[in-house]
């Protein structure tokens, strides 16, 4: 039994519940776990199949990307989890896919509104878009990738524990959470709000916005300490 | 065997109906059944997943919501069940769910007109769309958002045996119907339609309504005393 | 041994296949086939679930509709059946659904035009659209049904044969063929067609036009005494 | 053993791929493979559905068409292929569908640009649209099907390698790549491409360019000398 057993076992399974999800074809996504004790991540490795992935496939790494354990080359999107593991330190899991409906807002460059109580039970105000990498950006992507997420985040003073979820303009989302399958979980919701508020904006013509009030209810109650959605306090 | 278990296993197989249905993923749905006679209610246990639920989970209660019998805690959206059970004192069965088109109409704020016979296979009339709850409301918030659909009824003197559906505006469908397994099928029906007037409406700019004396005629070859749709009368 | 015992297994494949060509949910379409020597047509029995249908629940009816054989009452559809073979005497298969796209289409009132080769390879010039059924036709609702689609072919001059669908306007298309499973394909093109035809108007915000003479090249190379697609010479 | 077993399963793997891939239904599509030192292709023969098809039944052509190995008539595009693997030596496969999205492009007669990331993974730049064929053109379909494609990429020095994707006007998408499966997989991706090129355009109302800088680092982390996706160097 190695050190990373567990980790990676986590991360086959978020992974592997990606294809369930319906999020992902060919390799289109990846998953990752960290263990901030012992300072290392474990991520899929980068253009293997979900259905031939085993836990041995798994590739665990230190925090500056240096491998520690696993043959395989790692995720070639392990730049951009290392620095949101960084610049969000609360966080245990990180998600990325090309689920179309999210991929679609990302391409169009828009903030997805928060229209509904789908949208409120699990994301706390809009779901946010980023600025476009800049061709400076381009020298070291992948990590850039990571910063202009966290600035996002940051230069608005946003809340990224209770807005899991972000659009990277012109490519795709990514989602993260307390472990990687909450990670996944996210990525599953987002695609399904993004559906939704995709149809509701061909309907009016624009996406509207729930009232505040009804959004606050919905989050608080499935959301901190007074949430009484569910068998027991979660999330 | 206990006093509930008829009830309790209609429950349960109307909520996994509506896995089958595509209409839920995750917990994001609920079905319940009454017992006028015995004057209780079961319905699903709150956030539980509909894989991992048997017959014993389901949580039954008497009118007021207190646990009758069950270890877990019903679905938080129980006290809208119980509302629709007291305001419409015809009916059996209610489901909720976020079903993706009726979410969306829903979050549009827009009645679903009848623009066709599918719909008046099963609705009279159109689907309406409640108000917004207040800020007031979210005190009480589930209880109200049965009482916003009971009024949206009572307020323009609709049917709602006829039609056995609503939009709860900025939120999701209920359906309802003379059972469980009734309601969780109208939960399907709703979803169909309401994905169906969402192309009409693309396809001419504007939702269209059908002849009155076609919709009649469909409806009335399904429903009521002579009807001559089926093996038997139904419903 | 029964007398219609093939055609009644026709008849059951067709309708079977209508829900693996996923066009139906419920009990949302009927095929038929007729035997024009013996006078008499095989239809699906009314309301019955294509899961629990079985060979001898299919009804047999002479061209009145009167039973000859089966102990369930047939479609409520079944005059349009009849209807249809009546007015085209060189069609051996009917289908009606509620596929979405199709009724849809349906439901808009609009004809679908051909804007490409997956539909001139099966349909020759557009889809056509019914006029509304009158208030009078209510009365004989289900023959008139047939009734107005066989007009809607006379009265253009219109080749049934060469375009075998229509769209019945505010309710849902009707497909035929040389038999009941021909029917049922043509059913399942229908639909992908007026996907597609969806998705282009969408594009462009009207609906193109193909080419005539790539519409003739495809159309005339699957059909007619030229026909070169396939194994051998077909339908 | 025959001296093209290796070949005709690659055509019949990929062909069963087109299935699996949600790409065709009944008989509509077809993928062919050339084994270039032998100047021989295999292709799907036509009109034989998916599930009924071994490897007994691919057909094995010289370059003008002439079968040298198959009972079975070889599919209708036969000639489309031809031309293609003659205007554009360096590929190996060709792969022919009528999936719904890029169909859909292609009766609206628009090229798709390059509006994300995903797009930019696998096509560099616009998937062109062919001009229509002309009357003329008609006399010899197939082989003229594959000119027009051809003089998309010739006339404005297009790159058949880096962009392996076309859309026929008013008909639907060929792809190519360096074998059978490679074409598969290139017309997954161009569909989903599609798809989400669709639902970006109707949010925005005009389909938005990804910066140059963007697309660029994408196309060729994963394609060229320089590429650093996956386990090893691929295509």
């Amino acid at each position: 039994m190695g050190n990373f057993d567990k980790l990676k076992e986590n991360v086959l399974k978020a992974n592997k519940a990606l294809v369930s999800y319906g999020l992902v074809i060919f390799t289109w996504g990846n998953a990752s776990e960290i263990d901030r004790e012992k300072g290392v991540v474990a991520i899929k490795p980068s253009g293997v199949s979900y259905d031939e992935m085993s836990v041995e496939d798994i590739v665990v790494t230190d925090l500056e990307g240096n491998t520690v354990e696993g043959k395989l080359k790692p995720s070639s999107d392990l730049k951009t989890h290392l620095e949101l593991y960084k610049r969000f330190p609360k966080i245990g899991g990180v998600v990325h896919t090309h689920s179309t409906f999210a991929t679609a807002w990302a391409q169009a460059g828009r903030e997805v509104v928060c229209s509904g109580t789908t949208h409120a039970d699990y994301f706390y105000g809009p779901v946010p878009v980023t600025e476009a990498l800049t061709e400076k950006d381009t020298k070291d992507y992948e990590r850039m990738s990571g910063a202009v997420i966290a600035e996002t985040f940051e230069k608005e003073n946003r809340d990224y524990e209770a807005t899991p979820a972000v659009l990277l303009k012109g490519h795709a989302p990514f989602t993260w959470g307390k472990d990687a399958i909450r990670a996944a979980e996210n990525a599953a919701v987002l695609e399904e709000v993004c559906k939704t508020a995709f149809i509701t904006r061909e309907i009016l013509g624009h996406s509207p916005e729930i009232e505040k009030h009804i959004a606050d209810k919905h989050y608080f109650r499935k959301h901190g300490s007074n949430a009484y959605y569910g068998q027991k306090k979660e999330k």
